[in-house]
């Protein structure tokens, strides 16, 4: 099942009394990660503890659940996840929590294995049962079937035989582990809180509990919190640096930094770059709120327009009930989205998003500037065209859905009725990020990892 | 008990068979107004219904109770409610709804009536046994005791023996019926969505369900909805004209107009009166997320300083678990807010924010930017100093909690922490509004309504 | 709607420190008198507290909402309650509490008042407002339109206008309130338990509770608890001594003790009775569990016939989820009931039922036991033919449904499908019961109270 | 950890478009067997369904999860469980459901694997992760690893390791198992259903649905039901027959039949012999509801002495909330079970009971009874001292809890405080019972199956 990947956000934090609360709290920084399920695993001297539920934060968590989980523990996983396919239910939420031979297994993880199925395949012909359909769970048997010394040398052991983009938490034997593939595809940050060691998707989680940041984890690179004390092993040879551009472009949280560059202003500086190689003659700028509000205002800056909130989202819809009919997703985003008829009226609108994956949004926005009375409506991508699936962890489905794939910019306007249309070229877009080694096979097609084995299957 | 207000929204539609799905899509759009409790009555021939609970609207209801209310029902009124009082339990969520001889009589309310205690311990003296602690249960008793031509007239008969701010969407015998109190200080507004009449506290509410904007309910109006047809009646003698302007200032959405001015752009308005009133060198100006950045990007705008993303707002937190003291409300703040270290760092700032009410959240958010690097914050104030409590809707305790009720400016200053303060003045306020007939109470106390009456008590 | 009534079962109790718990313990003991809802209130010098749920009482109540009524409160009154109409809604579950201005009001009520319906339109015509369809309501609103000296005295003079059969237990004004209908047809025991006032429906309750029994409360009493002193008013005039026979045939417990006689021991009497008066010719003599054990053990007794476990009764059953049609309520029977075949299989069988009301489960029962091998089935009734609805608080439908209303015993006997049919003689159950002052009218007709009044209405 | 065992009670059914809801139903004949969790899951052609939940079956189970457990299913197997162990979670709920490689695997198990533990750990050696801690997932856990020809070969293949008291019953690849340890411990019957073959752990199941006995599986017997054909395998070497003598003593319903002999009857014949063997001068006969009715009415027969209801028993209590204190727990018994005064007073009782396992609820009811007035209380038990834990299936806790392990009859008598104390004698058991091939090993000590392996663990 290509493209079943999902966005998610993984805390880790290693020995102190009040773990369980600090991974509470650092996951409602990475909610954006993921607002399906959410969960923590907390572990002490006498053993763990595991909670996990469908829904945002706020709710899977109360006062009840989090006093059981923060007596007598002072390890914690925690972990957000969202996910698009039909396998949403809360078997699937994690932390993964086993119990093997050796203890206790939890592990948290953003990112996707590829060849997980075939793994997986073979681990139940040698009579292995599984209790999810987590390719997380590969990894769990695995390490199961290992005699090593220890669960840090199991891990890389399993994760040799694992290909993919993945960040992973886990916590064994009253260890906090750390590790990230060979590409470093998924990000995963270090820091510290007092004597606590934190591990995090995004550094904004460190600024919410108040950790300092020490560095990111590296590509291949495990790190084994015990007791105060930090080791770092080069778990997995290392291949081409590879992170995830998407991360800047969309994922991230504008306060976050990734390889000690700030998400908010990379986007800005990719929306001046933005404006420069695609101007307009236009009244107003305004963004879709709100992960291309920063792009938007750097296109206003350097194009001299004004920025203009041209679009207001409503906070409050999220998880909405929502008929599956199409008549129901279009009102979705109606209820989501509502155009402000006396800023638009009249005017030539540049609207800047950050990207467009399927079209169908862009073409809805599109209609509701129109007939709040938008005069033109000029859309520009903060990104290139997007027209190879990922198979590292983005919900990307099959490459026929894809609005880019196999159309050109011009037929891609026609679609989304734009009276013009232009993207950032793949030059301004590495050259705007300014850090070296990363992915951007959804653009060029070049996968870090090999997709497809000899065989052709994965 | 001064100052027990509540913030509320309303929604009411007449005769269409959609009528209890078009209220829940419409409470999406209310929802800023209340996150407390949420709750439709939905009436056809057959009878009506009801659904209330606590929470957000995407929490009260599911596709079954929907179609519970949905069933055999063409009109409905529904309510969001916000209260920080204790009695913020189900059984005060609004609609409320009664059965007295005459059938059923919902009642949907934003605002205060002034003189409820009094009228409440009149009625119990007679004998009316009360359900709730709601002043709008005062209202239902004084119609079920009279012997009027129709609900339309009881309802004006009895609200002549109420004073206060309020908007009130009722049904009642197969009718929908609105009415403003006669200064009109609480907003509703009249559209239409087919052949259906809606009543809306916002007109962002009509935008979400494709309803077109008519016009506002007069001061001391009654619309009454049968069928297909709206019949006006001047159901209380008008008094002065007093909307409340902090609807203007921060309770309404952006992207709704009252008195035909778009709320964004005024807020923008004031900010650009505020940097003429109030310039100081800076490097960058940027707003307290969501409510201030209309008015911050006005500031930038006219003080041709950068308008910049100094804070992150958690879209999440909500109404998270948070045990009541003093250390865990500071948390809250942290959870909800992130500066940006890397825009803020060393810089000179300016931070916009709408008003101050008891002056610690300003405090926590100047001591956020500090942290963060900031070189210089000088808070500026979208709104004269706050110094009367409300009684008309608006929930702000005694005057002893209003930090700038005994307080000069700098007072002010010393006690947030900024380098300088400074407040929009009441003639910019007025002049950038536009709108005559506001209620200023709150800067001035000149309250349109007596408060107290002739025996001191209310 | 004639029959509408209830059983239900009541408890209260004055000034312990303990009394939320003792009466949750109580209700435990009452729960064979209603298992559809259940609830408490329990009053402090602080306030009241209340919880009512619907199901059993070990399903209501858990040691969150114990922990919560019992903080602070010295005095409760609990309910269960049975209900077989539509209106088997949390609303209407017991205890009523209304806030009037004299403070709280619970009322906890066994019975049915025959002129509630015209005392509720009259009220409602002046302006009351009804919150449950409960006929207590009635007396709640009389209560609170009166103006007199204390709770007892408006309760006593409310009370005066209602005509019915009740047992009251009330809590008002830090007093414990009891009284019972001038005819004293529902029951009502006064016990101590240690320096506090008990009361209750049955004496069973305080066997479990620990509690002391003292008297019964006596028709048209008022017992007043206030503190640790006790007041006994005469609150209404005395009407016929009419102790509902029912009670003693099938309502009651058999441990519980009314008018000073043990119920089982009441049961096995009219047993005796029945067998002398209707000799067969049998190998064994069985009863259905459990109400008709008693009875038929004296049969077995006096005949010389020896006592067989011919059924046994499924004790899970409750309040399965079964669906309205009659297919499933014969199934239900069959899940409630097996006979032993082994014992039953090529026997002459006395089968003792306490009483025949629509004759659905004698008719079932006589078939369950010729397929399990039965020889002969001969009925034997521990009561007469039972001929007229009941208005004191047994649920009877309208006479039509009472299958010995027109029809002689023959007509019955072969309804039911039985070898031979016999009832108990009136004059056998009166002589048995040894009570002087009963309740016959389910069996002649002869009502303590009238009806319908003179306009032949309720 | 001897003595973790559990009562249970297990059903089965193949190929009815009825199958999930004749389960629903049998659950409730079976739930005297497991009052902790109940569970069902039903397959079809599309795959299996599962619903499992802590409390009671009619708790568990409603209209909705019943609904889509019959969609498009045909087969079933359910499950009701009793643990007093803390090991009570939801986790260990039965039917365990898992999926391996050659699709799913369902088992609902009544019993106990004394080599379990041993099993595991060698499984977990070879690197297989358990979701649960019941002995029942070792035998899934071998099947999976095993590549015979068609689950029913795994089973036997894997049962074949495995050593204990066990039925089992199975539902993989579109069949249904049922397979009975080599002795036979734990009752298995088969049954008929129109075409559908039935399996439950005890006879009175078919009753409550309609169905036919056929038989008993045998001890060591296999049998297999695909479509509406049976097969029969001798899955296991036959060992020495052993029928739990426990369930005809107190865990059976008296309604069931266990080789070929009434429940009742059985216990009525040991209440015979156990009058004749210890007869003592008494005025009334009782027996503690509900277990020991049957033995005490055959006492009281023999003896000559009446029969008469001397304790009611509480059919609401179940699953009290009770505090964990010994206050509490002697509280229960009050809650449970009540004397009837009017019948004890003065009297000399002969107290039946079914056994004393710690004897603590005895002593309860024999103070219970002299409060009543009781003027003497001789405790007769229908079965001889338990003296053994049981290994197979029931949870008798450590040897030092049983009373009965060293201490005399006349020290048990003492510590229960009765004025006489007798046990029903082996051999009368023995041949009371009427039955071949018994476990008596909770009187003896003379274990059907080796507990301990020869290195002295299990």
């Amino acid at each position: 099942m290509i493209g079943k990947g999902d966005h998610c956000g993984v805390f880790g934090i290693g020995l102190s009394p009040r773990a369980a609360q600090i991974t509470h709290h650092a996951l409602y920084a990475l909610q954006h990660r993921g607002q399906e399920s959410a969960g923590i695993v907390a572990g002490g001297e006498g053993g763990v503890e595991i909670h996990r539920g469908m829904g945002l934060v706020s709710e899977v968590f109360d006062a009840d659940v989090l006093g059981r989980l923060a007596r007598g523990t002072d390890l914690a996983v925690g972990h957000v996840r969202y996910s698009t396919t039909g396998e949403s239910s809360l078997a699937n939420a994690q932390p993964l929590l086993v119990r093997y031979r050796r203890g206790h297994l939890a592990l948290a993880h953003n990112g996707n294995l590829v060849n997980a199925p075939a793994l997986r395949e073979e681990l139940e012909r040698e009579g292995s049962i599984f209790q999810t359909t987590l390719d997380t769970e590969v990894v769990a048997h695995l390490v199961a079937r290992l005699s090593d010394n220890g669960p840090e040398q199991a891990l890389a052991t399993s994760l040799a035989r694992v290909r993919g983009g993945y960040a992973l938490v886990a916590l064994a034997d009253r260890k906090l582990i750390g590790v990230r593939d060979p590409s470093g595809i998924r990000p995963l940050a270090l820091g510290r809180l007092g004597k606590a060691f934190v591990l995090a998707s995004e550094s904004c989680a460190f600024d919410t509990v108040g950790a300092e940041f020490l560095r990111e984890v590296g590509p291949g690179e495990m790190v084994v919190v015990e007791g105060d004390r930090l080791r770092s092993l080069p778990a997995l040879p290392p291949g081409r640096p590879a992170l995830c551009v998407f991360e800047f472009i969309y994922i991230a949280r504008p306060d976050s930094n990734l390889h000690g560059l700030n998400v908010h202003a990379v986007r800005k500086e990719l929306g001046r770059r933005l404006a420069r190689a695609h101007p307009v003659a236009a009244d107003i700028v305004t963004g879709v709120p709100d992960s291309s509000i920063s792009a938007a205002s750097g296109y206003a800056e350097a194009a001299g327009i004004p920025y203009e909130m041209g679009l207001v989202k409503n906070r409050y819809i999220g998880r909405t009930f929502i008929q599956p009919c199409q008549e129901a997703r279009d009102l979705g985003v109606t209820l989501k989205l509502n155009p402000l008829r006396k800023v638009v009226d009249g005017r030539r609108v540049v609207l800047v998003d950050d990207s467009i994956v399927r079209g169908t949004t862009s073409r809805h926005i599109v209609r509701l500037l129109r007939e709040a009375g938008a005069r033109e409506v000029h859309l520009r991508i903060a990104s290139p065209p997007y027209r190879w699936p990922c198979y590292f962890g983005i919900d990307t489905s099959s490459r026929e859905e894809l609005v880019a794939a196999e159309r050109d910019v011009e037929e891609v306007r026609r679609l989304v009725g734009a009276d013009s249309l232009a993207y950032l070229n793949l030059e301004d877009l590495v050259d705007g990020v300014k850090a070296g080694g990363l992915c951007l096979a959804c653009f060029d097609g070049d996968y870090p990892v090999p997709v497809f084995d000899a065989a052709g299957g994965r």
